[in-house]
């Protein structure tokens, strides 16, 4: 299920001496796919913090690369999968060269919950939960439709 | 005069620890504005190239920083001059901040024509010439309207 | 075991408007202490490439976060593993603060070894096999000391 | 004159598919410069606010480019004229290929000195003022030798 896409286009500064986009900018693509999606649900990060008083700095974040993305290709994030755990976020993206008609990258990033009072993890807020899971995420120990 | 704008929106990983857009990424934004201007006539860098034959580094650029961007502010990129020289082309962009209805940046770019055999400057093509002057382009002599 | 150490200092336009480093710099951080790696051993990816007629691609990717980096930090970047596959590297990072005097990062990342001329990967070349080892690498096969 | 030297050496993350460094950064490059000039000084940019209770952010920015940066060449940006202003401050800087013998690019920057209570342009404090001269920068009006 495609909970939200982000399209765009690879710039020729996003791409390095092999031509291709630098696989650091994948994480970036997700990233922004991510603040997408929460810019129109919440006013982006943050609308997060001012509506929810909490920050979401990434703990985990991991990229399998399938394919190049060249120069000016269009190119589109898929977020596929939103887990809710209690104090942490696991989005899974898959990356989709349009231009080219192919899979780019499978990836996951991890954000944590944190009070920025306290820097500490705390629970997802229950009103941010409910709200995620009515545009399609899921809790963490709920099968996978 | 508006020949070309790009839209878009100040991501995260483009802010810096003041909080606001670093002031290198400007110049991504301008490129940017260019590359879209440029795929949708010629199909991007690689489209001058393949019909053209030629490449474009930059000589020279700069900014007039006038007022911050915030993480997910819209900004807006107008190309507002495209200069023919005889080997170089001269843009000049404003930044526009449409979150907060300000002027952010003045820019320029100014870029060689350059055949990638020799790698040495050479006349702008008629051909490319006359297409950018038939969207708005001006020759360097030519009073500015 | 660290097999090679590279030192740095967390730089303005490296941090986000969370006033720390953003995670996908990690990802850059790594790869430069690669090229550091590589520039000593045989001249950087272009001496890779010259000297075995291979490139290198990245195909995976992965940090976990600890710590954050904050601006102007000197940070290390150590490679405490080097595991040869078949066709592929794993290399194994730590990103120490030195600043802080804390872990910031677990990073990993994959290469493939590519025959640029099909694009398709090959066998790592015996001799740089032989090298990597030399100096501290390790068979996937062979137990990590 | 050289007031302050800062070496590195070109990283894969920072060429384009031009195989080249991008000119973007060039202006980081220059900004590392100034960071370590100042960290060494200071404590860099949060040295400058905890001990002058000043920001510093840039107004200008341009460059010059002379000549390609390629991967991991190593490069050198020297600080060659600091030009204290009322409320500001202008650096120029000349990017050195160290690896090809040649320059590579003449850049400037000019900063604001910024209360960061007001967000208004202040006068450098006149320690700072001071300790600019005692390392080579001059007054505006003063001949540059």
């Amino acid at each position: 299920m495609v909970i939200y896409s982000y399209r765009s286009t690879a710039y020729w500064n996003e791409t390095d001496a092999a031509g291709i986009v630098h696989f650091s900018n994948y994480f970036r693509y997700c990233e922004r796919a991510e603040e997408e999606f929460f810019k129109k649900l919440l006013g982006g990060f943050p609308g997060i913090l001012s509506k929810f008083s909490v920050i979401v700095p990434r703990v985990k974040a991991s990229c399998e690369y399938h394919s190049p993305i060249y120069p000016h290709d269009d190119f589109r994030v898929d977020i596929v999968d939103i887990v809710l755990g209690g104090k942490s976020i696991r989005y899974r993206f898959e990356v989709f060269n349009e231009s080219r008609g192919i899979k780019a990258a499978d990836c996951e990033i991890v954000i944590a919950i944190v009070d920025p009072r306290t820097m500490k993890s705390i629970e997802i807020p229950i009103q941010l939960r409910e709200l995620l899971k009515s545009i399609g995420a899921r809790e963490r120990d709920q099968d996978k439709v």
